[in-house]
């Protein structure tokens, strides 16, 4: 037996690499916190909804108390809103750790998961994680190739992560392209649809991923109130599938996994549609005047249906870093994604009119210094 | 290929029974939730610390950004009071998520996991939802057998989990037993010291696992914030063991498992030494009180180290059930524990004094009517 510590595939995880706090970027470069703009994780400018704060200072009480382990009040908030029974939606600490248990409790060593070259670094995390094995598609214009995708699932390929919107790219699959997919899909395989940015597509391009679970025993979608909701900070998302595959996400899932003030938070912004409406404005607005910028610097862009932009900084691999490094030093955090394979690129976050405009100055600054 | 969805062990997991919440209970059992008393989850009858709140509070203009995935300020108020590196101590969604890590980073399918009977629920789960093998070492007056679990591990165990006290029993086990047990693991075999209630020890029981983490390199103490700390509904707790597993703790866990509110209420909580003394009074208090009830009742129960009591109302396998029953009817909720193989006994969470008297009189009144 091996002396070292933990199973290979463990020993061989490269840990997330999360956006530098702002506290941490003060630290490291002397600056002060409150002249710096973070437009690094794909937050929501707005914050939280006020709504939200009124739920959680009258769920404040009962801190000292577990939280509901079964999401009762929350769960028929969203079974009312997506028009599925309760039983049908796991609540999870942040869809990070609904992605987590979905690939616990459908997969194992030795068998397989499919994802795409450039989509969300959790896939990776969640298949190594478990000992499984990776079968990465090659992107096709950023994005997903699912025709590829389709004839990559193999004998032992036991789950499929789709991210819808994309993240860091910003693609977008339409929702006929998904539904024909479902369709092809091995009917043992499970298909989790990460709709993370769902909230910021335009009306034209939504589609009804809860009518397809419906339909699909295998689909499970996924979904986050760190985005749009604005509650990235609390940590809550959901999963919605058939009781098939939510009777074992349950099995996986740590009984008190999603505390109480984000359970009660996100009833109230789940119902604050103006908030909703506020940011989608805002977002709108905020990416004309990225890709506006971009195309007077010359810069190449993809074009994203999520709330930040993947914009090409340079043509080296040390371009994204170094333009990363840039950027910090004037006090504008953004996230370089040299790790998802992409060193020439950053993905910078959709902020407040304000914040875009630091961040528009400061990469003219720090490109002219290139 | 299986056409089931999921590992054979996943679809095994029996999921956690959590204690029913106080809304639940009302519900159920049409009664009024102010009338409740719950002494069920073994929490803090003292609720939040103040002290807590308003770290929360200052804490809550930024929910809108992710938390700090690396808990800078907290790993750094802990390592002031433990006297470790920051970079030995993980944080945890709760002291679950911790333990939850350390079989998932530690052990993988077709190892094995030793636990004691009566111990803690998570364990079982733990090992389960990796597909391990499970070594269940007979108790010993309800306690752990640390002689009999050192002759349990065999060549496949990579972890062994020790709970002290224990839960639901109370159980103890002093220090030096507890070294003289160190001693004699085998150097690849990760202990995992479930402290989650060492906070409610008195003096004289005390022992320094934080010094032990620096002599033996497979030693991981876990701690939570959720009993002595008050915080349960936030989901805080944390490890200390040296890099080398921490490393591993690290590359397994979610890069924002502890959310914002959590991370700035430990803070605050760990530092509330008056806050923690009051808790300790209290239980003390109302641990005599509860014994001297059971003395005159004539009921059998654990001698406990923790903020419960595990308590025998019958003697046939329905009588937790039925008492169980008996007192929610009456608005009180405690713990049956017949899924730990008690069916005879409950577990009675540590109240407020009037608290622990409605307990008291209405287990009279449930024994009476036996």
């Amino acid at each position: 037996m091996s002396k070292e510590f933990g199973p290979d595939y463990v020993r061989a995880i490269a840990p997330y690499q999360a956006g530098k706090p702002i506290s941490e970027v003060a630290r490291e470069f002397g600056l002060d916190e409150a002249n710096i703009v973070k437009l690094a994780s794909n937050e929501n400018p707005f914050g939280v909804p006020e709504s939200a704060r009124e739920a959680m200072a009258a769920a404040a009480a009962e801190l000292g108390r577990y939280p509901d382990a079964n999401g009762f009040e929350l769960k028929n908030a969203l079974s009312k809103r997506y028009g599925v029974p309760a039983d049908w939606i796991t609540l999870g600490n942040g869809s990070n750790d609904i992605l987590e248990i979905a690939a616990k409790a459908f997969v194992q060593k030795g068998e397989a998961i499919v994802y795409a070259q450039y989509s969300f670094a959790v896939y990776a995390l969640a298949t190594q994680g478990i000992g499984a094995r990776h079968i990465v598609v090659p992107a096709k214009d950023h994005g997903h190739d699912l025709d590829a995708m389709l004839a990559a699932i193999d004998g032992e390929t036991r789950l499929v992560f789709i991210a819808n919107p994309n993240n860091p790219t910003g693609t977008f699959i339409p929702g006929p392209q998904i539904e024909a997919f479902l369709k092809k899909v091995p009917e043992h395989v499970v298909v989790v649809l990460d709709e993370a940015y769902n909230e910021y597509l335009k009306q034209e391009d939504q589609y009804d991923s809860a009518a397809w679970v419906k339909q699909y025993p295998n689909l499970l979608v996924s979904r986050t109130f760190s985005k749009a909701y604005g509650l990235a900070g609390l940590r809550v998302g959901f999963s919605i599938a058939q009781p098939k595959l939510t009777d074992l996400m349950n099995r996986i899932r740590q009984p008190f996994n999603v505390n109480s003030l984000a359970q009660a938070a996100a009833i109230a912004a789940l119902n604050d549609t103006a908030f909703l409406e506020k940011g989608a404005r805002n977002n709108a607005a905020g990416y004309e005047q990225f890709v506006e910028a971009f195309r007077q610097m010359g810069l190449e862009y993809v074009p994203s249906y999520g709330n930040f932009v993947l914009v090409k900084v340079g043509n080296d691999p040390q371009a994204g870093a170094r333009v990363n490094l840039a950027l910090l030093k004037q006090g504008v955090i953004v996230r370089p994604v040299g790790n998802y394979g992409l060193p020439e690129w950053l993905r910078i976050s959709i902020g407040l009119p304000q914040e875009n405009a630091v961040l528009i100055a400061a990469l003219q600054k720090a490109l002219a210094a290139e």
